[in-house]
């Protein structure tokens, strides 16, 4: 087991398998150094652990909670990609959706829950830039939707 | 005319011109070996071909079809950059957004057509990573506007 | 000084220092010769200067100005990571996300206000590709928040 994998499991967290994409596309792709993945809900083992919307069904706390199981899928996909999630040089960039009533403006606390995460596996490597973005709906009811690009070794 | 033309001409796409900003920027840009392309509505010779929102005033077939004529734009995109389609090495990701009602949340069935075409016509190479997003509203009324980029030889 | 913010300064704007990230991420990440911004609001001195949504709380013009702030936090966060914005080689991308009603389908014109101050102060290399799309609500009210792709010497 790796490092950032021993370091999760310390935290209680287990990376799930890879989720399978909703449609036509895959979870990742890389190009050069780069890796993107795909953008992923607040899904465990298939079925929406949150959902709904900011403002209405769920507290900023419940989003953050939402947030942190959207970026345990995305790792699961790079564990996927890389055999090991050692091999993240550099968490570069995250761009993350929050399902939102027109009144709610505190997405960067709800995407927090992703970007703390990363910086506590990670270290400083785990630092992004990132932007954070209300949106009206966002794929069967998920109320975060996060992509991800790394550089690797 | 290049194999990737050749097929898009079989199924009966021909490619259109290069579609002309709304505004201050440029179809495409390439850094390196990534290029860019803008993002594109449902525009064809200047028209909205659908108009409106998924959930209301599109079903998710028009909307599928709807993202297909968005992905053709980009495609006009890189085939004016490049010369040829065959010059990509590889799709690497979509970032698709669908205009919505906010109880709407099919959003990956109609960025579907947009991923299916391509890959149709580009085979393994054309495989994505995607994210699929809902908003409330997309310039001039387009249902659909996705924005690409590719990995060029 | 270098030339780019010569430029600046004899159009009268001043780049301020760098925009402290609302959240656990940081204002820019570089990855080999790509530099990527956080998104940024049309915040100055730790204030929003315009708030609310296009359609109701703000014209076009209005918005227009909003995106022009919005993209010299982008360029403050730039200078902040290289030095000087001389080392910028060339504008690649932006993401630009405009804070609207449900009917309100101008995001171009109102993005045209970063877009237009890029190629008046690089020129050729200030020339990029973007997508322009609406949402439902931003972060604190902003009604504008840009995200920005540049190649670096």
């Amino acid at each position: 087991m790796g490092k950032v994998e021993k370091k999760l499991q310390d935290m209680g967290i287990i990376i799930p398998d890879v989720p399978k994409p909703a449609a036509s596309y895959i979870p990742a792709v890389q190009t050069g150094k780069l890796v993107y993945t795909s953008g992923q809900g607040s899904i465990k083992d298939g079925i929406l652990v949150y959902k709904g919307k900011l403002g209405k069904d769920l507290t900023v706390e419940e989003g953050y909670e939402a947030a942190k199981i959207s970026i345990i899928n995305c790792l699961a996909i790079l564990k996927g990609h890389l055999g090991s999630l050692d091999r993240v040089k550099r968490v570069v960039k995250l761009l993350g959706f929050v399902s939102s009533v027109p009144e709610f403006d505190q997405q960067p606390y709800v995407i927090n829950g992703a970007s703390d995460l990363l910086i506590k596996i990670f270290g400083e490597k785990g630092r992004h830039a990132r932007s954070a973005v209300g949106t009206n709906i966002l794929p069967f009811g998920t109320p975060v939707e996060i992509e991800m690009i790394v550089e690797v070794e």
